[in-house]
């Protein structure tokens, strides 16, 4: 596929991704809409891209710094980053520490319950199906990752949660649960991609039990830009 | 838990379970009624309860032949079984050989594909929860079974898949999928339990395609008990 600079590739729901004018390298711009249940809901703040920009970009240097290579490259502008491109695997890996969330609605538990180890689940990423969740023997029998490749996935998933539940822990947030997404590189590497934001984590302040993510928009909480820029307040505090 | 002969200890959507004269010996009394979409739907023939119990017997016996034990002691009347009593574990098994019903639907796939392999899959039997589909992590985080468990019931799911495969071959049906339960007997052994009937089964004849299931009632495609019968009738032909 050839590709100009400044071309844009694809459009999601919280970013659009260019190429850039180096190969194998792109640029990701992260929108202020903000989207739920599967963009049953839409919503939108002016500064939103940029604060979570800075998020993932501050998680990402802070999991490298850890071991764990992501696409991340650099910081371009106030929303931009530019990544190494990947071959997304079309998993949502979620980890959970608490439960939360649909799981907790599946199984008719009560949100809050602490597990014992974290949880590692797989939804099939597709718009049209609504992302369903998915075991290990379906993800095989689709050929959607390999045998290897899903253990590499849960092990990377759970080494991600292991140092994103420390950082947030010196900030005084729980880590309840989040969703990240891998890609392969063109050696065939797993590297983390997408983002790791507010948008995709449940993060609880941990004397308040306040939710500082997603869900107040999901649920109509309020106070959506504010909890944003107090998760990046907090992170820059710890990981400038 | 002290039981009196003939005392009523369950009643299920398909079955009523009675205590027996003897310890750890309960009777299972096959219903006439019929039920899908977790009872939404609800129906009943005349003879079923009679079908399904020659059904399940058949196929018990010819299970235990190839090495798998089911909780079948006996056959009483027209419509009991004895059984060993056992504590169901809260799983309903599912094997599948073709792609059909929910996980079809759920992964965007039309009916009818033949897997390269049987895929085997977990739903958590709670009847508040509409059987959620969980994955292998999620019944460990529950602990409705241990790891070692899991791995049995996923041994014991695909071999008595080989057998039922080749019988239902032999009478010119192909074995879609079915769902099994399984129970512990006191002495901690996994038995397979429950029923295998067309209620739990799918069943399309080799040469037509037609259905000769419980997805005759599910769909509304008519035939219900002559379908029932044909099943009953080409396995005795080749069971008795």
């Amino acid at each position: 596929m050839s590709q100009s600079p400044g071309q844009l590739l694809y459009e999601g729901k919280a970013k659009k991704i260019y190429a850039s004018s180096q190969p194998e390298v792109l640029r990701v711009e992260f929108k202020n809409s903000l989207t739920a249940f599967n963009a049953l809901k839409k919503g939108s703040f002016d500064n939103k891209g940029e604060l979570n920009r800075n998020i993932a970009s501050l998680l990402f240097r802070a999991l490298a710094k850890a071991g764990i290579k992501s696409h991340w490259i650099s910081d371009e502008g106030t929303n931009d980053m530019i990544v190494h491109q990947v071959k997304i695997i079309p998993l949502e890996v979620v980890i959970r520490n608490i439960l939360a969330g649909s799981t907790a609605k599946k199984l008719g538990i009560e949100e809050g319950r602490v597990l014992q180890q974290p949880l590692v689940e797989f939804y099939f990423k597709d718009d049209a199906l609504a992302d369903p969740f998915v075991s290990d023997d379906q993800i095989l029998m689709l050929g959607i990752a390999s045998p290897e490749d899903l253990q590499e996935l849960k092990r990377l998933g759970l080494k991600i949660n292991e140092s994103l539940k420390a950082i947030f822990l010196q900030t005084g947030i729980s880590l309840v649960d989040f969703k990240v997404e891998f890609g392969k590189n063109t050696e065939g590497k797993i590297l983390l991609a997408d983002e790791i934001t507010p948008d995709c984590c449940r993060l609880w302040d941990l004397k308040t039990n306040e939710k500082l993510d997603k869900d107040r928009f999901r649920r109509d909480l309020g106070n959506i830009k504010e909890s944003y820029e107090e998760v990046l307040k907090r992170l820059k505090e710890k990981l400038s």
